[in-house]
């Protein structure tokens, strides 16, 4: 096993956004790191969620000897039911972390088959080969990880998703020292979070905020509505603490609000002032003046508690004019249209509304920009690096940006798509054979629901210009269509417009049948063929539209 | 007559973002302010572009004196060929508008029947009771204006879009001094562009992007390749004044951009330098440090230049490693995955890609930032105010940022949505009567090709989870369906996983026409009715999906 090779095999999230999922094989040795979902964009039609394709991990079964989480964010974390359905391996992570894979176990009803087991910082554990270290990193996520990974051919360090936050309001500081350790005894290969490699400068710290949230509760008369992600807890922190200054009470609102708090309540990750909370129902009893409430939805999704406080359709809060309504995080990108509505919708209840850019700032990010990046490559200074975390143009722009290091012990950087590997072995590193990878679509959240793409096909081709379906009936005695053929459509053209072309089209279709040899309209393939071709041919040139055609041929 | 009350009929953009259009009544007569269009969101699947319902116009189709254009962007003139195709009235606008409005009425061979009259800054023109002056404002395109409207009962300005640039490339400054004058007389009515009244501060003068254009100059050794809505003439001037100095060629890709910077170069009102120009097919044989491509397509149109150039499938440019490519425009929020599926593969050619919030920036705004939108409120101190071009959100704040001026003159802020009408009469102003509005979708671009809002209902249905369609024969001698019913099913679920399903629901289908009394099965609507409910009930039990269902029976 001594000649054995390294390998690094991206399950997901390279040359992508979102679902995070890499395999790092040594020998007949797998570990896989994080293991996420993405939302999918509108082009996937009906889907719901979207995980990695893990068929290299069943088919490596037996290899695999554990899951490592970095953060309990959904893309990094999403994918965990569906990966523990495939097969059973022990799952390590922080405590809140494993909290939050557990919320989606149950979901699932998976909770009491899995075997979860919770590391702190600066512990170790071993997995066959692999010896992995948990470094404790800031990012938007109270206790985020990154992993130094010492393997037979050198560590490997994975920096999970991260900033460098100099004054993170927990205190609990990036672990530099640790990083700078293993770079001082160097490092084989460095793998790096990519996500805002276009951002100069440095990320701000979460502490960043606080002047203008302090601004807001100074200056609110009546209610104030904060709406943030439910897992930022520094963010939670921050508005429990001005809150509890301010004397107001504060309710949270939303399932994933009341159960996040209550776990990182529970670890002593949040800390709640002593009788600042108010019950969702008591909140339009209380002072205006005096209530907080802190609610889920900032992404306008259609049942979020945001969304229905928008329509005043909540049944705990409803907003009046002059409240204060603040959007304290960012607009994932394809969000937009519902965000604004519901944003529009809050101002036609007189609310003031505070989101977006502003200076200074009512949300901050949480992954590091160009500085920061470079401070940790200068660190860590590794042999070989692997931007992730991004679209291609962020992996090559965090490559390009690492480009000094070649004269610092740098010798190559390997922008890897999922699906494409890096092996390393004592000779050098250099790209390996592709394996199988993919996106898995997902109808309702349940895990047999998987849509295949070629349905996704026929959704988006119906979503353009709709169906029309000729249905002709075939004499089984006879073998003659009787009467002339049927058409029924949807989707493509309104029935005031489209009658008189309906008419015509089925004569397009009786025509085709009749010119058809006895030999031909025996065969249903070749009619069908015959029919769409001729149909499609009149469509276009009456209407310009590509409907979905279907012929459907009955015998009677 | 002199009883007769004044009317403000918007008919689009207010409330909505784009495809703005406003009517101005007093008795008897009507002007029309722009005729716009907007680009579908990605809900009204197939529609192609989106104009404003102008029926409100059509029934009062002879009091209509003119169309008076304020800029040629498309959200303000892309509606013109569908308003005169329904009604034959004059059109007045600055030359490069009504150019740019003639580009757009050839394509719908419309140009010879109708009467465009161009119109200078500070020229006036009477239209029924209505006289109107043409005030120069800057913005993103050249030539804009705002409106100075005199009417029996006072002065009404509308902006058009603009913002307050203190250095515009063309030298050209807002006329504050004839907005001045106005205010100083007494102004009825203000309706002024809301787009950016969320940021704080001033939008910055269009030469600031001329600091980081030089920078991208200076630095780069190979291709430049540029890419910016072809309507910016301000962008493309910098861009050949740079080229000049840096003794580069340009040559310029892509239908709107030869055709819109052919115009602004008759019109006088862009300077290409003398020998600059190089012909497309003769970029890749020029060397590359003295070759910009100016391309369009900043949006990731799929069939734009730039989008054929990263994939490199353009017949003149092809990008090697090492070119740079600037995004010198903003991306509108529904183009975020198109624009950057684009710069992905731009990356994989190795080329740099510089774009976004750069600083100094490499793109500015053409809309007024909060302070300048004051500037104007407080130089023209309306007794009413409207806020126009915008969602509620905007128009709330605008008229939130106009409440100062109450002190000076100011008697109330409107917060109208389109089809809202203000009435102002000598007693004072009030909301009045609503009108017929709506959005009218286009499927391809031409007049006739209207989609109504059934058929888009329909396709979201389909997009979702497909059809489903049963299909029974009936015996027209027995009454009775002699076979088991056919089901054809797209978009649904895949053949393998749905044909065990499908062999159920025709059973289903089967036991519902069986067990339907003779009464009911001969009249077909009741039957149709039964099968769609048993079948829909089924299918949602065992998938938890709805498909369309539209059941057909046949008679044999």
């Amino acid at each position: 096993m001594s000649d054995s090779k390294l390998q690094i095999i991206p399950l997901g999230g390279l040359g992508e956004f979102g679902m995070n999922s890499m395999a790092i094989r040594y020998g007949d040795d797998i570990i896989v790191v994080d293991a996420g979902m993405m939302f999918p964009d509108s082009e996937l039609l009906g889907v719901d969620i979207v995980t990695p394709d893990f068929s290299y991990l069943e088919q490596h079964r037996e290899k695999v000897r554990g899951l490592v989480l970095t953060h309990g964010h959904e893309d990094h974390i999403g994918g965990v039911p569906f990966l523990l359905s495939q097969m059973d391996i022990p799952v390590y992570g922080t405590a809140f972390t494993l909290a939050l894979v557990e919320r989606r176990l149950e979901e699932h009803d998976m909770l009491s088959k899995v075997r979860l087991k919770a590391v702190k910082p600066g512990q170790r554990i071993e997995l066959g080969p692999f010896k992995v270290e948990f470094i404790h990193v800031t990012h938007s996520i109270v206790s985020s990880v990154a992993l130094a990974i010492t393997t037979p051919l050198g560590v490997i360090i994975h920096t999970g998703d991260f900033k460098v936050d100099p004054t993170p309001t927990d205190n609990e500081l990036f672990d530099l020292h640790t990083l700078a350790d293993y770079g001082k005894r160097g490092v084989l290969l460095l793998m790096s979070d990519s996500t805002n490699v276009d951002r100069p400068g440095y990320t701000e710290s979460e502490r960043a905020v606080r002047p203008r949230l302090e601004d807001i509760f100074n200056r609110a008369e009546r209610r104030l509505v904060i709406s943030c992600f439910s897992s930022s807890i520094h963010r939670l922190q921050q508005i429990l603490d001005l809150s509890a200054e301010y004397g107001r009470k504060v309710a949270f609102l939303g399932r994933s609000m009341l159960s996040v708090t209550e776990i990182a309540h529970g670890l002593g990750l949040l800390q709640i002032p002593d009788s600042i909370l108010l019950r969702p129902q008591d909140i339009m009893q209380a002072s205006p003046s005096k209530v907080v409430a802190v609610v889920s939805g900032t992404q306008g999704e259609p049942m979020s508690s945001l969304s229905r406080v928008a329509v005043d359709n909540h049944k705990n809060l409803s907003v009046q004019p002059g409240d204060t309504v603040v959007l304290s995080s960012r607009i994932i990108p394809g969000n937009e249209k519902a965000i604004y509505r519901m944003m529009n919708h809050l101002a036609r209840r007189g609310a003031e509304i505070i989101y977006g850019s502003t200076n200074p700032p009512v949300h901050v990010s949480g992954h590091a920009s160009a500085e920061e990046l470079k401070l940790v490559l200068n660190l860590v200074r590794p042999k070989y690096f692997v931007p992730i975390h991004g679209e291609y143009r962020q992996l090559a722009r965090h490559a390009s940006l690492a480009s000094h290091l070649h004269r610092l012990g740098l010798e190559k950087s390997f922008i890897l798509e999922t699906g494409e590997t890096l092996e390393i072995d004592p000779a050098g590193a250099r790209k390996g054979e592709r394996v199988t990878v993919g996106r898995v679509c997902i109808d309702s959240g349940t895990i047999d629901e998987v849509v295949e793409d070629m349905v996704i096909r026929d959704r988006r081709h119906l979503s353009e210009d709709g169906f029309v379906i000729p249905i002709i009936a075939i004499n089984k005695h006879s073998g003659r269509s009787e009467a002339l053929p049927e058409i029924v459509s949807r989707g493509f053209m309104s029935f005031d417009d489209g009658s008189g072309l309906m008419q015509e089209a089925r004569q397009v279709v009786a025509r085709t049948v009749e010119s058809s040899s006895s030999e031909e309209r025996t065969d249903w393939g070749v009619m069908q063929e015959k029919i769409r071709a001729d149909l499609k041919r009149f469509l276009i040139k009456q209407t310009s539209r590509r409907p979905l055609i279907m012929p459907v041929i009955l015998e009677v």
